[in-house]
Formats: C-alpha cells, structure tokens, sequence
C-alpha cells in the first residue's frame, strides 16, 4: 500500500517522535499571498524599511504564516482521519522567520484518550516547527479527536497531559532582536496606541467584516500544505454531515488577526499562544467579524523596548461585533466560532 | 476609542496634510499576483531580460500595481465613509518602481464641497507614493463624495482645486531610462506597431474578455491593503442598495489595461492619467470588456526613444466592444462602466 | 487592424517557425502561487534545503509550471481558434528551471491536415521552452483541431507527422544535475518508496480529490499568461455548446501531478511526456481524482543516482478512482477527463 490513508486513533504511541513531510522554504511569494488572502496591515511585517527602522533585519513573515505551514506538515500524520481540532495551547513563537527560510515539523504524541463511546479518541500532540540548522522557531501543542479505525480496538492506558493555562510572559518572544520603540512611527504603523495605552478589561469591536469565498480558503490551505480532505473535496462532502465543504479553522485565525488591525494596529507579533477553541466551523459565503478583551498587559523580563498584551480574541460569523457576543456560562453565543487566547507583543 | 470610524466630512480641513499607514515592500510575490489576477502581457513587465535589453535594470512593476499600492494606503483615511469615488486627474507616474522598493503615502486635501442636500460632501486630495528614501513615484488627484456625520454639522468655505485636463507631454516620464527602442524585439512583445503607427481618431477593440470572481477581486483588494469594506462584507452589503459587494474601481482600471494589451501590446508603461471616471460599478459574474479611443500622438521633449500614446479606453460589462459603446452628450451607453484617460508610452 | 484575431487553419504553413511573445521572468512569487493553486507537496521543489542536499543548486520550479508558461506564450499564436487541444507527443523536460529565469517560446509547424468537413483541421507544432540564453529548457508536440476561416478556402498537402509513441529513456533529463540518493531523505519527503519498490501493472489509487473554483483555474490560467478566451469569458460562453467557461487542460494536468504525490511522493520531477489526450471538459464546481498505472520502470543510461517510472495517471472527476475509471475498448469511463503518459523521475 503506497498511499497513505492517515492514521486511526490506534495507531498512535504516547511519547512517539514523529517527523512530518514536507519541508518548505517561504519566500516573499508566500508572504504577498498571506497578505492579499487575508489584508494584514502590520506595518513590521509589511515594509522592510519600517521593519528594519524598528530593529529587525528585514520585514518577517507574519507569524501566523509561520503556524500554518508548521500546522499543515502535521495534517497528513495527525490529523487526516480527524473529526474535529478540539484545542491549542502552550504556543510559544520563538523567534522570527524571514523569506527564504526552510521550515520543517515535528511532532511528539503527548497524551492519548479513548473516548468513552470507543468510536473516536482524542490525540495529543506537542508541534515543533524548525528551521533548516535545526533551530526551533515555533512550539505549540494540540488536541485532535481522531477517528478508530475499529472501535473494539484495545488501546494503551490513557494520559491526558497536564497543559499549562497560559504561557508565562518570561517565557515570551525569546529570540526576539533589541527592538527601538522610539523609532516606531506610529503614524505609518496606524495607530497611535502603545501597550500603555490599554488595560486589563478592555473590549474593542474591531468593526470590519470579511466575507470568505471557497477558492480563497482552498487557495490557503493548499499553500500551507495541508492536505485534510474535508476543505478541498465538495463531492465527498456531499456525504458528510455538513454537506459541503469545511474551511480550515486557521483561516479563521488569521481573518481575525487581520481584522483586529482596528483596534490593535501596533500588536506587531505574536508571541504566545494560550489556549484557542474552534467553537463552531466556518463555510464559504459566511462573513467573519471579531472582537478583542485585553486579559493582562504584560512587562517582559529585562526588556524596555516592547511588552505583551494577553489578548481574548472571539470570532463570529455573519454577526457584527458591536454586542461582543461571547459565551455565556459553558455556551458559546451561537455566532461565535473561534475563542483565541494569545499574547502579542507591543512597543513600550 | 482605537478603532478608526473613518473620517467624515467635517473632519477634512482645506490643506491639511495626512501621512497614511501601512507602508509596504512591493515584491515579486506582488508583482505575479498581479499577473494572475489580470493577465498583462506588457513584455517589460513581464520578463527582466526584455527589460534589460531595452534599457531598464530589470523588469519594473506593473504601473498600476503601483498606483493601486499608493491608493490602498488613503482609503483609511480618506474613503472609508465615502459613498462614491468621482474622478481623477493630474496623475503622473514619476518613475519606473521595482520588486523590493517600499512605498508609503501622503495626501494634501486640496478641495472640500458640501453637497447642495448637505447629507455629504466632496473631498478633493492630492496623493502621492513614495519610495523609502523620500523620493516621490507616483502622485495624483481624485475626489470622493464621503458623508457627513451630521447633516447641520458646520463646513469651511467651499474651494473646488482648478484640475488640469490633461497632463501636458512635457511632464510624463521625467526619471525613465534611456531605452534602446532598436533593442525593443516586437516579436516578443507581441506587435510589430510602434508610436508612430498610431494616428488620434483610431478606435480599437480589444475584443477579449474577462469575468470576474468574487475571491479574485477580493484577493486584489486586500493585496492592495484597501480596505474599503463595501468590497468585502456580503453580509453588510444585503443592507446596501446593490444589495451585494461592489468591486474595487482599480480592479476594472487593471482589467481594461491588461485587455487593452490586444491593439495596444507596446503600450509598455503608463505616464499620466489626464482624467477618470468610474460610470457604474461592477459585480462579480459581470464579464468586462473594452475599448481604446487614441486622443493624441505626443512626442516627449529631448526623448528620441519613446513617444507617448494618449488614450481614452472605456471598459464596458456584459457587452463586447465591437460597436464601441460611448457617451453620448452627458449620457453613457448603459453597458460602460470606466472612461479612463490616460498616457501611455511607446516605442518610436 | 492591430488587434489579433488568432489564426486560423489555413494561416499556417508547413515548415514555419513562430517566435512566441511574451518572454517572463518566473519567480518565487510564480512558485508560491503554483504551490497555493495546486498543493503539490514534492520536497525537492518545496524545499532549497531538501533540494541541496540532494544535489540541486536549490529548489527548482515545479515542472508543470514551466511547462504552463511555456505552453501559455504559444496560444495566441495556435490556439486562440482552436475548438480542441487533442493530444501531446515527444515531450521532454531537458533541464530544471529556476526561478529568477526567464522563458520565452518558439513553435515549429509539422503537421497540418484538413477535416473531411472542411470546416476545421488539425495543426500539429512542436513547442520548444527557452531560457534567456538560448537554451531550450522544454520540448513537446501538441496538436489542436483549429477552426478554418472559410470552409472552401485551399490548403496545402496533408502532412501528418511521425510522432514517437514513448520517449526512451536515453532522452530523459540529459541535464540534470548528478544526485545523492543517500542524501535523499525519504521521511521528510513522504515515503518510503523508491524506484525499485515500483512494478511495471502497478496501480495506485491517489485517494483525495479537490474540487475546482471558477477563480482559481482564471488565476492559473492567466498566471500562465494563457490568453483563450474560453477560459476566461462567461458571457460569451453562454453562446457556446457548454454554455460556460472551460477550464485549461493543463489545470487538470497540475492537479492530478499534485494528487499524485499520495502514492508517488518519490516522483520527485518530471522527465518526459510519452502522450496525452483530454477525454473530457472540466467545469467549476467539479472534483477530480486521479489513478495511476506504473507501466514501465527504467534505468537512464549511465546514472546510478536516479531511474524513471513510466506512469500513465488518469483523471476523473466527480468519481473517486478506487475502481480505476479507465477506457474500455476505445472507450472511455464516462468520468475519466485526462489521459497522461510520461515518465517521472525517482531516486534508485
């Protein structure tokens, strides 16, 4: 059998080591793409001259490029028999990544959970995205509910892993470069806000709504190489119970990020991610909308040049976000679909 | 509140000058996005080497993939609240941009015209692009009906900018290269017809056309980081009069170029843009078509390479241009949509 | 008249060499978009660390988006009245391309033969690849049934050329550089399979399937700078027999290459085109999948690095290929769309 049909539940070892296909160098080519699929307008990522004003060598890529293409090496392995992405967390963006550099997965099996029916079993996976010296560059850990491939099967004895709640500030943007605040145009970056400027309890509305197609999705997903059938095949979503095809939850991710934008315009990076929940899915023809709460406002340890915002970012669709719709209790407003918990970084 | 409403009316003062966000590195990623998404065959932009034999250092950006750049950054500022884009004038492409330049935007607000109802008004600005050195590549006039946040809201005196026609020959293309027009290969470039072939009066149809998709017109767009909501929120835009998402007026000025290359092949760089008007606007599904109208044949002062073409190409949708569907007095054939006037530059 | 109609049957000559326009530059820019439309996941072209360590100078482009950009130069030329692109022959990939190159076309006349109808007939070429040098990169035989202006006009003698039913495997890659199969690394590319792992009557069900877009097969098509206007011209495709848009052949090529890579990971490049015919139309909205049949593996004269595998994949769409949808006879599965035979490269 020279086809790979993904792996059941079963198939699974906890503290198995697995290297994932297929190695990719981003380029300037992925980035324009990242930004005319999404609209991101932070200025670091956007102009090397306001990138390299700043302190960086060049402009990055955006972070969240990053995550999807160390997220979609990982899909054919882990996740291809799939039924849901339950959760993230323990997310740490460990340093830059520029055009030209060569990312690579990894992943470790970290818990394992036959669900109680025996049809299915959630697998936990801590990711690792490297670059081509075998440097680290991104971290995170995921949960997936994973079909068995028979549900008498015997399984090993269950672990669940123990998952911090929130990555701690001292443990943020590690290999981030001395950064120089007072060059930071903020008129060029769009917004006068510094971390200063928001507090612990704010809510913003981040206004714009963007409307997804299914060729941009697809578009998306096949630049990340993440080959999960559910998103690209509509004949045999015909057959399932949505009846169409699923948009990949990280697309959703980044719709968010670009729009919060309005509001958050100096958030320059991503540092961290602490806990995210694809709530409900998303299809084409849907609008995305989003808001934000500031959870904390964070100093790093030893550096004055930027600090951390923990941020709660709540995505709906078809629903504007001038009400906050959010959970209520256990339940989740029904326009809700994605609840990210994440630190980015802001200049001081 | 950080989130930006957008300005209205009242908020432009006569004068003032405002520096837009986001400045952005144009790459070659940009530049094949911008040839998937039109299809221009314009051989300098298209090849370094038939650039490079003709005289550039390599091949430089589509002209209008830099305009659509430098007009991106206003829209925050500029048209977020604006119910229409009226015209433009006085545009001068100051020099060749290339894969890698940066380029921000700045624009002086050289008009402002209540409307007689005093719902809205028009707001006149001069924008121009610039490189990360300072340098100006680009600038240009439009006007924009934005509303008013209230209607008995207080207005300066009225000044309506005195716009020239047309831009005079001697002021197109002051930074272009010396081009080797005996080194320009018209095989390559698709048409043995040069500057001097062309006589004012002629008429050519270009015959092809193009549908346009909601995901291509939003993938523009947001390349463009325009992020005027009218072209991205289906869900909004039911509570609208068209009911539906309306496209971006750049991207039918894109789609009536790279059209026009079919009669027009060596029109190989845009100079100026003495006048444009967008008639109606465009859906997606629609099919766009167009037409040239040659105004003048123009030498340019001290240049023996290149003349320039002037031209008026009328784009039209759902009707092939064969019988070259005009104004006629004040009123459009119901099928235009564009009438851009505009320099181009030829060979001699 | 300076617009170009196309030509038709009678506008060819026997012997005839025509120079294409529009020589390009492809970039990374190019690759990424190649990679977003298609979602191939081959190491070698994904990755310049996994291509270097193999022995490239770095990662080549994908050998389908060559020859998309080489094929796109030569139908303004031949096929802008053709009714049916009918079959390929003699295709050989004789050097990687990289980005930063630029191509241009060239095609020889070698065939012409009226239809009985007189209405129409075949035009047979062979297209030749360049690099900016002069090299030729890329060489294959097509030939188009193409429209005659005037059934009654005269043509000349029937010629129908010779064409070679395989390419033997002395033509294959006679440049590519010389690689280390140790270096190869089997994990990060996705299978174990090697060359000798492989048999001549092997078939292997490529399992996915992805469904197309109207907007990406225009944004293929038109990065490709493929100019027929079936591709691209919803409302006079109304008037046709489909009454919508067709979708470029070679799209259906690049997909099935892509879901090959489940199966054939290993296949690693391109080498020769044996034969190819397009069975059937593809439309937005339909899913393809694909099967091969492993019908020869081979040795190259003098290389002990890499061999080649003689595949004919088959494309279907709207029905998976776990049946194998094949010709019966002289007649097709009502599903199958693509018939492709050629040979793939694969470490030994």
């Amino acid at each position: 059998m020279k086809t790979d049909p993904g792996r059941y539940f079963e198939d699974f070892r906890l503290g198995e080591t697995i290297r994932h296909a297929t190695p990719r160098t981003v380029t300037g080519g992925d980035a324009a793409l990242y930004t005319a699929l999404y609209g991101p307008r932070f200025a670091v990522q956007s102009s090397d001259a306001f990138a390299g004003a700043f302190g960086y060598p060049r402009a990055p890529l955006d972070d969240l490029l990053v995550f999807h293409v160390v997220f979609g090496k990982t899909v054919p392995d882990v996740s291809l028999n799939a039924i849901a992405n339950l959760g993230y967390a323990e997310g740490r963006f460990l340093r830059p990544v520029y055009p030209g550099e060569t990312l690579s997965s990894v992943s470790e099996v970290i818990g394992l959970k036959e669900s109680s029916n025996r049809q299915t079993g959630v697998v936990y996976v801590r990711s690792t995205g490297y670059d081509a010296a075998g440097g680290a560059v991104l971290t995170y850990c995921r949960w997936v509910l994973v079909r068995k491939r028979d549900p008498a099967g015997p399984v090993g004895p269950e672990v669940v892993p123990s998952l911090s709640g929130a990555v701690a500030p001292a443990d943020l943007a590690p290999a981030l470069p001395a950064l120089a605040p007072e060059a930071y145009d903020a008129g060029l970056a769009g917004s006068p806000h510094r971390l200063g400027d928001y507090a612990a309890g704010e809510r913003i509305d981040h206004v714009d709504g963007m409307t997804v197609e299914e060729a941009e999705h697809q578009i998306a997903t096949r630049l990340f190489q993440n080959t999960a059938k559910v998103h690209f095949d509509a004949h045999a979503a015909t057959q399932t119970r949505f009846g169409r095809r699923l948009i990949y939850g990280g697309h959703v991710i980044s719709l968010a990020r670009a729009l919060s934008f309005n509001g958050l315009a100096n958030a320059f990076a991503l540092a961290g991610i602490n806990a995210g929940r694809h709530v409900a899915p998303l299809f084409a023809g849907d609008t995305v909308y989003a808001w934000s709460e500031v959870k904390a406002v964070a100093e790093l340890p030893g550096r004055r040049d930027v600090g951390a915002l923990r941020l709660r970012t709540v995505a709906t669709k078809n629903q504007p976000c001038g009400a906050f719709p959010d959970k209520v209790g256990d339940a989740y407003d029904p326009a809700v679909i994605l609840d990210l918990d994440y630190w980015a970084l802001m200049p001081r």
